[in-house]
């Protein structure tokens, strides 16, 4: 995996908050496909939005304008891969000089040198929240072939006081993922946790309905095949069941907004104070439900174009030639 | 992914619940691992301890006898894939007859009909706990590569009156895991909720955490590296950092333990009340701290391999050739 | 890849020659595939038919008897993995005894010893062309499925007096297979020469091909969109033209045959004469059709799937939603 | 895999040859390693070099200026995906109107059509010797990782008169590559196979090899390890023997260089004569040894981390913690 998500439809980013650009490839998008790029410019700039409500925390401009470089003619897809840009612009890295030597608290700084034995120390490297514009492309338009496979697809979030985001998923048909390891839950938690910052994830009634016993956890059936209660947000047996897929990721709050941190001097082995004047994407919050709903469409665009090109036959009798579905 | 985790050792499974037997292929484990296979029973031993505790509820027999089948000389791993099987017994299809036609509430029936266009009526099939049989013995002998790669590796859980089961584990050193899609909480993540009725997951003080202020939630540095507390559960920017990894992960009530259920009938469009007298492995709970310890063991392993074996140089010089580390 | 063919219809194999079994799984199989397991044994007697011809050369008894461990009810695929296994029998690994501290000539014992630190001296080890029973069995299951994707689907083999096996498929309709790495030609290639003892490929005119001016290559067009000629061997920028694919692979002589080697003594660091008594694999040019076939099989099932399943759109207008195809 | 080569060092391209831009990302490179950009610049001037000697034929101007997006700090490598691209220039696409609704002989556009419903009529595409510049950018960094790994690691080519290209490969130890389906021989077929206009591809003695005995064809052993001859071009049972990798790749003859086509109006169903004036890449010939020696080189980069890494222990006692690996 390591920069790479997906299966049938593969997601490769790559990029650094103060290197050059970030971009990605997108493998696997069916050809024919007309992607509106003003929704995928829209997703961007709600992905902004956040910093913009909190203008004097955030001072990092980054004026997001994705460079298509292929896989596109006149709009369409050609089945082609996808490859894209977002120049990074403003980079300072003089900002970043003090912290050449240190391990800042709550920061990957540490982890990075330990994994790759040096580190981009200029700004959070490939760690750093910039990198999130490149799945925000990526799922914007994911959500559009979504919306092509699935009449009345839907993607909501909900960001609540407590870092944690909610997310609704409507118009995923039932039998979408499969059993063991592409569980829609399991490939959802993959993702989501993939996010900066992410520390939880739950399913429907999740954590608290761990609690309760098989009755009430238990959803139980109208007669045309949806449930009552959706406790197990959408998803059995790891398959989607036609119900609204419903999950909650937690984040923690984004440690780089305190100016004053006790840092581990890796060079010296001491610690040592350092007041920060860089410039850090600090209101990642904000942007947080832009990326959720991105990683969520890439994640079910991916499952989905294997359930809808016949990974199974599926009611629908898609393998046709395989002698005919009897109808549910 | 379907049947298949990890990258660079990789788990296939197979097998059904009511089917000849479930098994595995591992894939990627180095050559010159000595296995204790005395080990590998007793992790299945434990998993199936939980289901004597409550002797009256659980009918099914499971005598769970590893069958070797390629892959070890004299019990040292050869380089080659290991297979394995672990035959089904006691196997009496005709006690789910009654389920032929109809969707059990809260079971993967409804979906994996809509996934296949057809499914195993016989016992929860590829839905079944007994399909984590083969988990566990993949995972027994990924701890057993741990604790060969990492010093003092050591999983251990705790599984609490509200079906969450929380997991630790200590020994693994800095600098295991990747930036984006192999982050270890994005990868634990995974893993956790492919295991059956598995519905949330949380790192360190996960859901509780996302509610606190940065300056709460980070952890401060001690001057040998580690740090105060361990909020983040071990992982920073998705790589170990030498603290315990420590994580949750909850799961549902098992759904099998009522005896009667209000049923969809698929072939007539109705609802229709069925009293199961099926053996069902209702005691899941019982079972999910072996299948968690598993899946944590593989996942570090894959992981591990990466790091160990050099995907980068890492303060230990592993990748010499390139030149001189500095320590940090 | 390691032990792993395909991508979307993906085999793993096991075992060794001188093991308990070897075996595999099939992950990927879309639900609803009746399997004629005459078929399959068929396949797996016609494999070991060259052993008959010459069973002077061939001492050594492999009994093919497929025990089907997963993924079937009732004879019909489920969607879920496939798992099988083949039972080594008589094997009696003192024969090779001779062969612990020695690397013959001609054979992957150095090279295994290399790679792994060690290596399984009993009989080939996962070098012997026992391994290729596994892929027999799974290229019959992956024939049937193309026989339902493509009405015509015919897989022929003819092999010549010089260790070459021309291969020649018919019923692959146009814009099978992909532009890069995916190319059929590619995906061939890689599947044949995996086989022991291959040493080398073309398609179509091939070698003799590339000696010819463009004008003499080059198939030129019927009304109807075949081609007049077929020096390409049925692919075009590595997607299927509709024409017969068409590809040849050489093998080299099976060196078993020979009883007397000047072997590399490892241990001691010199050479040594070795009279082999073993019960060696000898006859492999006569098994090697059914095995080219099998990865043939296998090969285009894996390209077909994504096809079929519409990895694009295709004229046959299958990613329908997407909107009216324009019909060639 | 689609656009996607390499396991553990992984290279995904994109771009067509009248779009913006064709580029790539190298996922997999590990930390530390100095990449020398002239080297790279001299690989693409190379490769542009067969078109200098024939200038009268190649009108097209492509001038390659690689810009690295990532992945890059000071030069080395960091660990993280490098982004590249090379902007396409001089992109005129009304010279391809002509050809807007027929199909050229010998060409990709009839399978493309059938493939994807519809297809990029602008130049070759995807498919157009354009794609090539991206790997050799990526092949001249694999070499410079391969430099690192072994000392004394060379390849180099020589082009005959008939489209064949032999290419030698010195430097990589004994016991790079795996048994199955990562064959060193298996891995660089597909390489070389994806090549655009590959027809062919045979092993050191390869198509003559398969016409000899048993005993002509075996390699000796001399006492130190190497052998007499190398017929198998440096590899057994998949695995390379220490000897020089010698493979030859053969091409068929540019066909583009034809003015005068018979094509086929898909839109009317008839055959139509075609006058191209357009700038084709049509002396691929002169530029195929430079991108035989890229996937060569990415080839056994990818093999050589799996290897250096200590997929296996090997006899270098990578694995250490392990156990003493005894010398051979």
């Amino acid at each position: 995996m390591m920069n790479c998500l997906g299966r049938y439809l593969r997601l490769t980013t790559f990029g650094e908050s103060h290197g050059t650009a970030v971009g990605g490839v997108m493998d696997g998008c069916p050809a024919g496909l007309r992607i509106d790029t003003g929704q995928v410019a829209a997703a961007l700039k709600r992905r902004r939005s956040g910093d913009v409500k909190q203008e004097s925390v955030t001072k990092r401009q980054e004026p997001d304008e994705v460079e298509w470089l292929s896989g596109l003619m006149e709009g369409v897809t050609t089945g082609q891969p996808i490859g894209f840009v977002l120049r990074n612009r403003d980079v300072r890295s003089e900002d970043y000089e003090a912290l050449r030597d240190v391990c800042r608290p709550g920061h990957a700084d540490f982890t990075y040198l330990h994994r790759y034995g040096m580190r981009d120390w200029r700004g959070g490297g490939r760690a750093s929240g910039r990198e999130t514009a490149a799945r925000v492309v990526a799922g914007a338009v994911a959500r559009q072939l979504c919306e092509k496979m699935w009449q009345g697809f839907k993607v909501s979030t909900c960001a609540d006081e407590e870092h944690c985001v909610v997310c609704t998923v409507e118009g995923v048909p039932a039998g979408v993922g499969s059993p063991l390891f592409d569980k829609v839950n399991a490939r959802l938690a993959h993702a989501m946790m993939s996010i900066p910052s992410a520390i939880g994830f739950e399913m429907g009634a999740g954590f608290a309905g761990a609690t309760w016993d098989a009755a009430t956890w238990r959803d139980e059936w109208n007669e045309d095949g949806t449930t009552r209660s959706n406790h197990c947000g959408g998803v059995q047996g790891g398959i989607s069941n036609g119900m609204p897929i419903v999950f909650r990721t937690a984040f923690h709050a984004p440690v780089t907004t305190l100016e004053h941190m006790v840092c581990l001097n890796t060079r010296e082995g001491r610690l040592q104070p350092v007041c920060t004047g860089g410039r850090h994407d600090s209101d990642h919050i904000g942007r947080l439900p832009s990326v959720v709903e991105a990683m969520a469409c890439w994640t079910l665009a991916d499952l989905g174009m294997e359930k809808f090109n016949g990974g199974g036959m599926g009611p629908m009798g898609r393998m046709g030639p395989m002698g005919p579905i009897s109808p549910i």
